[in-house]
């Protein structure tokens, strides 16, 4: 354990923001200057104790970062991605598109196309013109998620004593996707639910609970494996567009049309497209709520 | 529902700060400017969307609001105390340490006696000097918790197959204070502990676990009625103190000489010193952790 003395710190200038109620710690620090030791970023990621963060963003110049030096040609801003606990991590649907958001409402990067670099390679970014009189909010922010894997496995859901067949997608990370009549059906979400048969899922599952709102228009709860029910889940919610649209009998591969779903989670809308190359464009808000200073004393007795 | 128009807003300087974890978003506006709708508070304690908190401490000079400029001759400063959801409360005892913290960090009072405005009436605070080096820090502050009152009930505290003899102790407010030998052996505590008979508390209690970690110290753990399971909680950390008193029979009010027993709990620890007078002195930190503007944004879309 290394005492990492802040008492000669000043304030460490930071801001507040979610994307669909998934929500960060933001720490700019184009120089690299900030040392953040995993229990630094448990600090203030603390609900109670810190700021309170699902996780952390901390803004760097590629070249300035050992990890995204080699893609500073490509990418001017690496997102140095942190979980709540401090481990690092290598990308995050929605915190790629709140830090987006950060380098456009600071004045670093303007309208259009921006390549983001992550732990996980660069990821593409469109931005929206900020709309007129929207003050400091951002507009909407397009994220480019991937193709979407759909194995032909028959997948059971339960809760309790109902089941629901399901429709196993891969996003890079595993789904199980179910429509329900209703998502209170789905109960409290307090454990687990049952996916069967369990061998097409060893690594865990994320489970999706769907009702339609209207065409092309779904509402969802998400159980995150490892985190419970969340207000968000933007591979979920690619994961639940595309299951509908195949539900649907629509594929933009066979028909060589785009296809988009309007996907309502707990924290906020995503608009999900799949084009017909395969890759999903997930377009949502980026929202920040406030900015200011770190007082030292918080860090202070942190250890690393 | 009243829409409130806030396009026209500058940003809304905040504070973030907490007393052995129990958190606040701290508004400081001693003119009374600032409109707080109940909606609007909610959506600033709101953990994801907003900055989150317990509470928040609305810091207004008495003379400038009207539920406070009867007590302006005593109490320059009043505790408007708002709860997560919106809704008025009268009193919060580590609030009131954080809202004094705050006063004192912001040059507004020094040292010593300090009478606060609340809806609870005139409550006194003892503030430390501050340590030399300490940054900025606030010392250690004492709040007079009132007396406590011990009926002579047999209480009996479940859970799962487990019960103990409980001692019933009322602060103002019901608590059911039982000792263990292992803070474990209360479980998760996701649901409410069994108190019998339940005629002793018709309106609910708080229910503490309490283990022995060495002379006048304690450990405990609390499920706050309504709230669930809490890192801290000030009423009970004094009603354990002075169960544990009891225990080991010392009465101040026999014996003329005050007691003090160190109460630890998840968020931090606490010194209560029950005098011969009966009146409960409750000392801790208060901790501010940051401070910065909130973006218009956030209140924008908020509707009372």
């Amino acid at each position: 354990m290394e005492h990492v003395s802040t008492s000669q710190m000043s304030p460490l200038p930071f801001l507040k923001g979610h994307g669909t109620e998934n929500d960060f710690v933001i720490v700019p620090d184009p120089d690299n200057t900030v040392g953040l030791p995993a229990a630094a970023v448990a600090r203030l990621c603390d609900r109670r104790a810190g700021i309170g963060g699902d996780g952390l963003l901390h803004v760097v110049r590629s070249a300035a970062h050992p990890e995204a030096r080699h893609m500073a040609g490509e990418a001017e801003w690496f997102m140095d991605y942190r979980n709540a606990d401090g481990s690092v991590a290598e990308m995050c649907g929605n915190g790629v598109r709140v830090f987006a958001g950060y380098l456009q409402r600071a004045g670093h990067v303007e309208e259009g196309e921006l390549s983001v670099a992550t732990r996980g390679g660069i990821k593409k970014v469109r931005l929206a013109k900020v709309p007129s009189g929207s003050g400091t909010a951002t507009g909407d922010i397009t994220v480019f998620m991937g193709r979407a894997e759909l194995p032909e496995d028959g997948v059971t859901v339960s809760v309790g004593a109902r089941s629901w067949p399901a429709r196993n997608v891969n996003m890079g990370n595993p789904h199980a996707v179910a429509f329900v009549e209703d998502l209170a059906h789905a109960g409290e979400l307090r454990t687990a639910p049952q996916c069967t048969p369990a061998s097409v899922y060893p690594d865990g599952v994320n489970v999706e609970f769907v009702v339609d709102r209207g065409e092309r228009h779904v509402a969802m709860r998400v159980h995150e494996r490892g985190s419970g029910e969340t207000r968000s889940c933007g591979t979920g919610a690619c994961a639940v567009a595309v299951a509908a649209a195949r539900r649907d009998h629509l594929d933009p591969a066979v028909t060589g049309v785009a296809v988009t779903y309007t996907v309502d989670l707990p924290g906020g809308r995503l608009v999900i497209t799949e084009r017909p190359d395969g890759e999903i464009e997930m377009t949502g808000p980026a929202v920040i709520v406030a900015e200011g200073l770190i007082d030292p004393v918080l860090l202070e007795t942190v250890t690393a």
